[in-house]
């Protein structure tokens, strides 16, 4: 097992992975910004290394600064958490040369999965659905007219590099199509610095549904079941679930044997999670394989009581997978509220600023991941992300009893959060009954601007 | 089921019992002193009432403030909590007179067990092992000379109406005995109003193992298994966990058979804990039962999954039991420390003031429990004890390292507390070999007291 590992990120995701490595025995390594030099990740880390400027590009996002603090330090591995460079090949390539061991998939795991079209190809190849459409890069016009032609209206033009919905756009016609196709490719070229783009049938009103799994470097691959992310404004996650309300225990099965197959084709280690989209008609296609650990992890964790990050960490020192797919048993059910220092009110706009007051939810079943104090300054830098709520009861209708009790209890002030949003959401009658889907949100939104309106008028 | 409870109580349970009731959609009240005016379980309840100055005297243990509350508010029932009123039998039959549930055993039920040497007698009866003693109130040292030539020394001198170590006295022979008598005798009636003692054998480097046990009105009786308390100081529990590691499953099916037939011979309903103490031979002996939820019942609830105020007010809303003892199964380990406002290098001498740092411990498998916040006074007429820290794992083992984890977190300052004697007991190899007694802190401390002469001569 490693000694001393150096996390390569900051907030919420650093601090787990710390707590991480208290557990194990292991020294940790965190690195920060300027910016963040008053964080909790710095005071919680045996060592701390200041990186540069609060620019992400010149702190996190650079790479020879993250490697020689490394190298001061003497790390044996690199956590890479989420965003950042936790997706970067090339990032993995350069620790792999520095005989530090990246925590993680391998450069080519991440290369080829990274690339939409080719994780779409080697899925397809291994048995899982895909979504009809083009298969390849679509350059013309022409081209993109007989791709719709084929697979019929609605369709999606996306950016092989893409995420985050730019490079996106919905066509319902011949005349969107084309006018569309440019814009998306000048839009992927401006955000990617690639301007390929793919077309797909377009799957109206789905649910995002992601398996997660565990592969070691012996061949030896599980499913940790599922989790339901359809609750998301502009292709951002807000609340994820585990299990999902539109899966039975068949089906789970079904994909799950699917998820198996597919990551042994790829030939994939570490933690990684298998994105779909799923129907009305419960039909599911694969969408991308996230090659890293997620926000939503903790759901997962909940559920299957598995350590997600000590098990990264162990495939990455070369431990075997002691956990067998008949020992992964999902117990009760998980949540995640993402709270977010977002105005709800004022379309999510970023609400950076010093926090006066905060007051923790706590007492049963309960679980905070948060890098916030009372007195922490909420820096514009980095993502708006506060914390993370979770809770674990044994079904859905009492996880969001204890949610909204929760909810209740958390204060952060004076900055706005997507407290309010939550406690709105989870008060709906759809949402309540688990009928939701990707557009929910943007539904429920538009119904409460619709209802504002209304009483401007009257 | 209530629809509005009176919470007649302060500090972390008044909130746990708060956050009980809101996940069950039951309105509260929340009583408070002048003292707790800015306490958290007054901003957390739905309404809230004061109900006298600073002493305990004048407003928690006030009944008549208490009862006014309750019919001012309207509620149809009173949650007790811990100390306070919550093992006064009077409180109870008031609050029936009042046509107020009582949350809680009967006035009869409170009254006999309350009774030490009524208490062992009706356990006895039922079959539940108890010390030798004078199964009697002991007046003369000629009664105190002839029991002890019986059960032999040393034997122990205790107060009927005892508790807290008031009235109790350890005694090796003859001289000591017949001098102690008299002390007991004199700060039993100062302590409790009543002088009467009774002598027993002292069970010397006992463990304290105590069973949690929950009835209906109807003759259900369930138990859930052990606390292992043995980590007292002054007989004030610190730390308590779950299951305990002097007991194997068929000892623990031998007790929990006797205390259910216990139970039901005292015609007992709602919580309660019976507590026994253990011997090196694995003996076990009645000690008294406590009717009431305990500080320490979420280490219970983290093993169990069963929520005991839940229960509580289930029970006394006139439900019947649903869990049966076959669906009850101890899943992996749970621990709790007492986080108290106590200075540890300092004979742990009460450390009140306000709080002006504040970081609670978060993360996966970690339990807060507290009424605090940064900014929060802590008063000097109440209980020293600010959070209780609950971590549930896969085995003991694992679950000190994330206790040492979570301690490492949790900051509070300026205030001196338990944290640092916490981490030096989680650290201590006996202890993390499970070899533990009602001594071993005792023990503990005098090493320490005793390497610091040492050091001081050298």
């Amino acid at each position: 097992m490693f000694s001393k590992i150096l996390i390569a990120n900051r907030g919420e995701i650093a601090l787990r992975i710390i707590r991480a490595c208290k557990e194990m025995g292991i020294k940790t390594v965190a690195i920060y910004s300027v910016a963040d030099k008053d964080s909790l990740h710095v005071r919680m880390a045996d060592e701390a290394v200041c990186v540069g400027p609060a620019a992400p590009s010149a702190s996190y996002l650079n790479i020879p600064a993250v490697i020689s603090a490394a190298e001061i330090t003497d790390v044996e591995a690199i956590h890479p958490g989420y965003g950042f460079l936790s997706e970067n090949a090339h990032f993995a390539e350069i620790c792999e040369s520095c005989q530090i061991a990246f925590i993680g998939p391998s450069p080519q795991n991440i290369r080829l999965l990274g690339d939409k079209m080719a994780a779409k190809e080697t899925m397809s190849k291994a048995g899982l659905p895909i979504t009809p459409g083009s298969n390849s890069v679509v350059k013309t016009k022409e081209e993109a007219l007989k791709i719709a032609r084929r697979i019929k209206y609605p369709v999606i033009i996306k950016a092989t590099a893409g995420g985050g919905g730019r490079g996106m756009r919905i066509c319902h016609n011949d005349i969107r199509l084309i006018s569309s196709l440019m814009t998306a490719q000048a839009e992927a070229e401006k955000a990617f610095g690639v301007q390929d783009v793919y077309i797909e049938k377009y799957i109206e009103e789905p649910r995002h549904v992601e398996f997660q799994i565990i592969a070691d470097h012996y061949g030896n691959v599980i499913h940790l079941g599922e989790r339901d992310c359809s609750i998301q404004r502009r292709h951002q996650k807000l609340l994820e679930e585990s299990p999902s309300s539109a899966l039975d225990s068949k089906l789970r099965k079904k994909i799950g044997d699917l998820v198996i197959k597919g990551v042994k084709a790829a030939g994939y280690r570490n933690v990684g999670t298998i994105e779909f989209l799923l129907d009305k008609e419960k039909n599911f296609y694969f969408m991308e394989m996230n090659t890293r650990i997620q926000v939503e992890h903790p759901v997962t964790e909940m559920v299957t009581g598995i350590d997600l990050i000590k098990e990264q960490i162990k495939i990455a020192a070369g431990e075997k997978l002691k956990i067998r797919q008949e020992d992964v048993k999902i117990e009760g059910a998980a949540m995640e509220c993402r709270i977010n220092a977002e105005d709800p009110q004022n379309n999510f706009m970023p609400s950076p600023g010093r926090i006066e007051t905060l007051n923790l939810p706590g007492g049963p079943r309960v679980r905070i991941d948060t890098h916030v104090y009372q007195g922490y300054q909420i820096s514009p830098h980095y993502d708006s992300m506060v914390a993370k709520l979770i809770v674990h009861r044994e079904n859905r209708h009492e996880v969001i009893k204890t949610m909204l009790r929760a909810l209740d209890e958390f204060v952060i002030e004076p900055i706005k959060t997507t407290i309010p949003f939550h406690k709105q959401l989870l008060n709906h009658p759809s949402f309540r009954k688990g009928d939701i889907s990707t557009h929910f949100i943007e539904q429920i939104l538009k119904t409460n601007t619709e209802g504002e309106s209304k009483e401007a008028k009257t």
